[in-house]
């Protein structure tokens, strides 16, 4: 069951489908701009107001990128995959799994999304460019690749360093707990080793 | 003439010295953090206090470089140095040419910064991971190969792309104008093409 939902109208106000122009990649870029104004929806559900944008979460992941030690990982392409994982957010919106809004359908809107960027906005521009982005962003959904398993990773592990920041913030350790879950879902050696020293020293911070 | 000024006094609150530990990432990733947080000083100076932050700049770089055309240019390469570029900001604070701090001043803050940052806290993780965030750092300084260039270029264009977005914002073209002298310090051909259309995009955005 598919419902209406289309990228064509999630567009923004000032990125007019008149501006798609084979030579010039501003509209793509105006798009991006989304995801530094978009702040992430798991926060603001928790009344933390002044909080980080999509764009800022993406940015920290793909620094942690850079510091994977396993040698078998190229750590560029993790890079790059940290930084397009969410770009179908810019016009889907960040849907969390508390929203009225079914995984499928989710799923469904990004891929929709991702499609439409490469293929309207991007490819006219560079035809290689767009299809790396598919490439990378695939690559992700379908955990296609030992780098797109550990930016799956890194995608938590960035999540529960904000989260611990916002706690100390807040000097509360139990508004956010629930976010705590997602320390089963890291896979990987290297990324399990960093989780369970931020647990040990948010234990400290709050025993303290 | 030399200041005071030491990476080591302008650590975050919640990154101790005794959190440097040769396992865990952590304390750099805190650090980084400030780079979410804190906002463009430019936009700041003139009063749009609702902006981006310097890590929301960095990720539209990052994305940016990814649509390069030019054949000579590695982009992953673009990729990293775009993300690294403004790093030591992190510590340092956005200084523009407007503060009562000289370029020579900047530049040693920042190099100060650059170094603390890859001996102390990310060298004892991965060694060669501090060796390759020097080197793009130092490549962008010394705007030491072209894909340092092409960064260059892009830092402008970014900025300008966020300019035309806030003045469409406050509806006005004159109280940002000062920013759009940066048109000529964009030395590539590609990235110029791209800043020309935005300067006709402007013009017929402020004429309609």
């Amino acid at each position: 069951m598919s419902s209406n939902w289309n990228p064509k109208d999630h567009l923004p106000q000032d990125v007019q489908q008149s501006m798609v122009n084979a030579n010039d990649p501003l509209a793509f870029y105006q798009i991006i701009s989304r995801l530094k104004i978009q702040k992430r929806t798991g926060w603001l559900d928790h009344d933390i107001n002044d909080c980080e944008s999509i764009a800022d979460h993406m940015y920290r992941m793909s620094i942690m990128s850079m510091l994977i030690k396993d040698p078998q990982v190229n750590k560029d392409k993790c890079v790059r995959i940290a930084l397009v994982h969410d770009m179908a957010e810019s016009l889907v919106g960040d849907i969390t799994p508390f929203d009225p809004v079914t995984k499928e359908e989710k799923h469904r809107r990004e891929w929709d999304t991702i499609q439409f960027l490469c293929n309207e906005f991007i490819q006219h521009y560079n035809k290689d460019a767009a299809k790396e982005i598919m490439d990378d962003w695939s690559a992700y959904e379908h955990v296609g690749s030992l780098e797109a398993r550990y930016v799956k990773d890194i995608d938590k592990y960035e999540m529960l360093v904000q989260c611990f920041e916002y706690e100390k913030r807040l000097n509360d350790s139990t508004k956010l707990k629930q976010f705590w879950s997602a320390v089963n879902s890291v896979k990987t050696q290297e990324i399990q080793s960093w989780v369970q020293k931020l647990l040990k020293a948010r234990e400290e911070f709050f025993q303290a």
